[in-house]
């Protein structure tokens, strides 16, 4: 099976199968064809598998899944520069228009008209190949593999955060939450010069992994008040007046109250998890003590290729999260290992060339 | 009564009474002593006397009110050069400790230090003579009022809050409650210009002074969701994809809700209002749209001065805002004024010569 | 002459004609045509025509001359959703690649591969027809005129300049040169809520005009050291310590100098004129005061919509700055008056269609 | 001889002694008392001694040379809390005013009250005893000598030039001058993520220092134009189309004009070193650029608990620069290295007990 362009696709809410599918063209002279060599899963592409939509974005046709990849170049456009035949890429999976007044502006991630793969409408990576223009291609050096390639994605999204969290070297931090997003959060941190990396979570083993990883501090979450919860982690970690940075990779709501209330006057907090829409939130502490409150949504100009940077030059580990890589036949086992928060972060292999 | 320094003191939450007080000494040779003329009162100075607390601000033992005055020098320390006897003066409240890292680093208003005028248990303005550095007093030129000169602090306020929400020409701002902070907000906002500003209020009456004062448009609140409520305004006022920036000036649970859905992708929300310390806030249309949310506390650096410029410059009118004034023996009603939602603005005379 | 797209071209250094070229084609479904009805004419455009080149920018070819248009929309591409035809709009005239570093950290103004107007090897806009995307066209309200359109272009410059500069309300600016930059500059910061506005420059005549129109203060530029020049402005305009703000749009060496001596430690100078490559530079007082200098280049996201929207609010007044109309035909008249440095802004005007 | 208080005074150009003074007293319950233990000696005193005045500062009378210094505190004024007697500390050298706006805009560096040691007419640091106030005092971990202690000077001033370059994650950076600023600049560029770090130097000795202490390539400065000395740097390290950050630490003309020239469109250059006031710059390419050009001075909030910082968490090494150690009886010596460009830094110690 698969002699032209083997897909895994979500037909429907609960229903994935495999596809061959026509091999893409190349839309613009500045595009390129990609065949795909890595696959990360996350929670999103699950939350699609599962409930057939995420917020107003909702799985009306056949979508193929899949937006953490890396590959290898196979063909290229009349006007492409940048990358040839050949070239290691990692693929960054959302295409902006570059016409509307967000993407001039610099923050092309707020792009009321992006194309980000296997967000409805739009087909996702877990093909044999992908189309994209050259400069969503980010070359990998030869001492990158094409493993840690498919781990840009996340390592995008940490560097966003802590771009949007605008932290300084000497800050002390803490992140609520450590899942892949959140460890790339304290390693990301780590890199660009944080104190204190406290990270919390409710789970004794990932925090036990946290430390080994990136973080200088860990706190257990406790049933407790968030300003309980908070003291609680300021006092353990001799926070003196309050973090200067909290960031929530958790979604959850206790961590997102604690991050308000860990904070000193003046601090940043930066909402990164996802979860439910509307929570109790401490509006007063908030104003009293001036805070920064900001969302951070995927990834804009510069943060795929701080990532590459800060993985070629050693600053960030992110080997270290690939917890399981499975053949691209296989890609339903690591859904379900994420539904089931088995390992860190499961790899799907590229479709294979007899295949 | 009051022959040296007659003082309106708050005894315990409930009780105020008036009390002839020693005139303060100065405590530095950059001291200057202010013979008060006019105290405006606010929201803040009647939840004291009201609930005797703010937050973990308790009044422990009795404290002079006010904190929004004018005044006249009548003395100065030994290093004194940029003020003199005689001259008029708007007076900054809060004096910061000058040493720690947040006065340091430029925002004063989070010095954890902070000596505030009327907050417990710092004394208030309310007396016939105040003392306070010279570098906290403003220099009224001879076209400004020493009415208008009281009515700078709730304009420093506006300045602080706008300079929170960092609105830039030609930006939509949607301000939520009209009271005397809301419309300085919309006056401000003005003054930078902004091109739509939108004042949101329940009532009516206040809504047509917004808009004969500095709004463009007027949005009378309703009874309906947030999401319905924001998109309502959108599209009544004609906001595009959303506005730019929204300024939450009411404290009310709703407009903080609909102030987060108003906003554009990428928008800017300031919470100025006081209301409940917990809300139910919608986190993840902050999270998707990757909105800055910011506190508003005070005023810092400039401020104050620029306030003051912006009237000396005819750009904001205060005056149109002072409904009522009152002998200094008659303050209780003026707070009586403001718990009864009575005008915009009532001043306080300062204590007669005579008295 | 001139049934097809009338043209006004410089064929080489000195010697400009006018060709009757083929109306250009939509390139892309997103591009409009424009029948351009006022355009005016600036230093560089005259440059060109005496000199062939402005640095490594050569006239190698027939090129078009103009960039600074208005005119009214004749043809729009499929895809085209902003505008349609009969859309009175400002046209701005350089398109970037989008695609670029620059282009997509929200600095289109800095793009390498920049298509520009009438700078080598592109064709400006003097013709009866000209192409560009829809998100480059600016709509006029029915309230400003076409003329008035033809000044977006100047005014989006000083725009850009100011904020450069970043001025806040309540800040001392002082520009030098008073030609249209100059006065736009002058414009801009008063509508942004500068406090004092110098004008320098060494022309009274000029300087008469620039206090009528937007200066609060003028200074005439006299033979002495840079360091004695910018002592007598901050001495006669009263600006304490130093202006906060300084902008050079005369290009000239003296003016730059004393632009750096007439700042308060902390400053901000913006370079805006062009004249000499290399200048004497007083590199130590820039040090020792830690000042920011600034380029300033055309003009980047925002400043165009941000033009129209001050000419649209009546915060700023282009209509005053026309000094003279001329007939298509008549192109080279005021090519002439610029040389000539007679009056403000020359226009001229669109094709006659009966040509 | 010094049983009280043995200083290095400058007695006036040229000529050094040493003096026996009054032990200091504590001006304010805020202040504390240091035994000074390491002192670190700068080109700017060595100026001082040779040339009896920097710009506008003249030694007019007797002044204690000396201002990178560490030591333990003996006395602490009544308020004291963040420090107590026994610590170990670095002091920072110059105390603001705390009332000025410049203060309170957070950039105390710019105050035009400041007293800085041994900057004319204030005592400097090279002496048993000096006083300064708590929060101008760093305390050092046990894993940071005090010899480290007193290169917090130096390094707080390469943190203050890097926070004027912000450097971000993955940027190219090139340093000029490899003295011991420059090596500093290197070294807290890479500390903060920074990719390529090029040292440039006349001096191939220093060069190869600075490779192997923190610059990831090195070019040795020839004579040339200063744009073929910039297009020699770009295409040697392979900087593509300019560097993001350039650093003037030499304060040689050529090498400032080349720091202009090795830019990208929209870098940032910070000018850190002193030489003459005024040089040919190449205004036009900054202008066409749009480049930001800052001055540096000094440190301000913050810079001095970061270097600490850097030290503590081993991100930085201040001790290779330490290339001589002298006693206090010597301190002419180290002078001596300084002017002769004798290593990189001579440490001073404190004057022993028994003296």
């Amino acid at each position: 099976m698969g002699r032209e362009n083997l897909s895994f696709v979500l037909e429907k809410q609960g229903i994935v199968k495999f596809e061959d599918r026509p091999i893409p063209k190349l839309a613009s002279p500045y595009d390129v064809l990609v065949n795909v060599k890595f696959t990360g899963i996350c929670g999103s592409d699950v939350h699609y598998w599962q409930h057939g939509a995420i917020g107003s974005f909702i799985v009306k046709a056949p979508m193929v899944l899949g937006h953490e990849s890396s590959g290898i170049i196979t063909e290229v456009g009349d006007k492409v520069t940048s990358v040839k035949v050949g070239d290691r890429v990692a693929m960054e999976p959302g295409i902006p228009c570059r016409r509307c007044v967000r993407c001039k502006d610099g923050k092309y991630n707020l792009c009321i008209d992006m194309r980000f793969a296997a967000t409805p409408p739009i087909d996702g990576t877990l093909a044999k190949y992908y189309t994209l223009p050259e400069d969503f291609c980010y070359k990998l050096p030869d001492s990158v593999s094409l493993e840690e390639g498919a781990l840009m994605e996340p390592l995008a999204v940490g560097v966003h955060i802590t771009r949007q969290a605008n932290i300084q070297p000497g800050q002390n931090v803490v992140v609520f939450g450590s899942g892949p997003v959140g460890l790339l959060c304290c390693a990301v941190a780590k890199a660009y010069g944080a104190n204190k990396i406290v990270a919390v979570d409710i789970n004794e083993e990932r925090l036990k992994f946290a430390k080994s990883y990136a973080a200088t501090d860990v706190v257990v979450s406790q049933r407790e008040s968030a300003p309980d919860s908070a003291a609680r982690i300021i006092r353990d970690c001799d926070l003196g007046h309050g973090a200067d940075v909290a960031i929530d990779a958790s979604g959850a709501e206790p961590c997102i109250q604690a991050g308000i209330h860990v904070l000193r006057t003046g601090g940043t907090y930066v909402q990164a998890g996802m979860g439910k829409s509307d929570i109790m939130f401490p509006i007063g502490a908030m104003g009293a003590k001036e805070l920064n409150v900001k969302g951070s949504f995927r990834y804009s100009s510069g943060d795929y290729a701080t990532a590459v940077g800060l993985v070629t030059s050693g600053r960030v580990n992110v080997k270290e999260l690939i917890s399981n890589k499975v053949k691209f036949t296989d890609a339903e086992t690591a859904f379900n290992d994420v539904k089931a928060a088995k390992g860190i972060k499961t790899l799907i292999e590229g479709v294979e060339d007899s295949a």
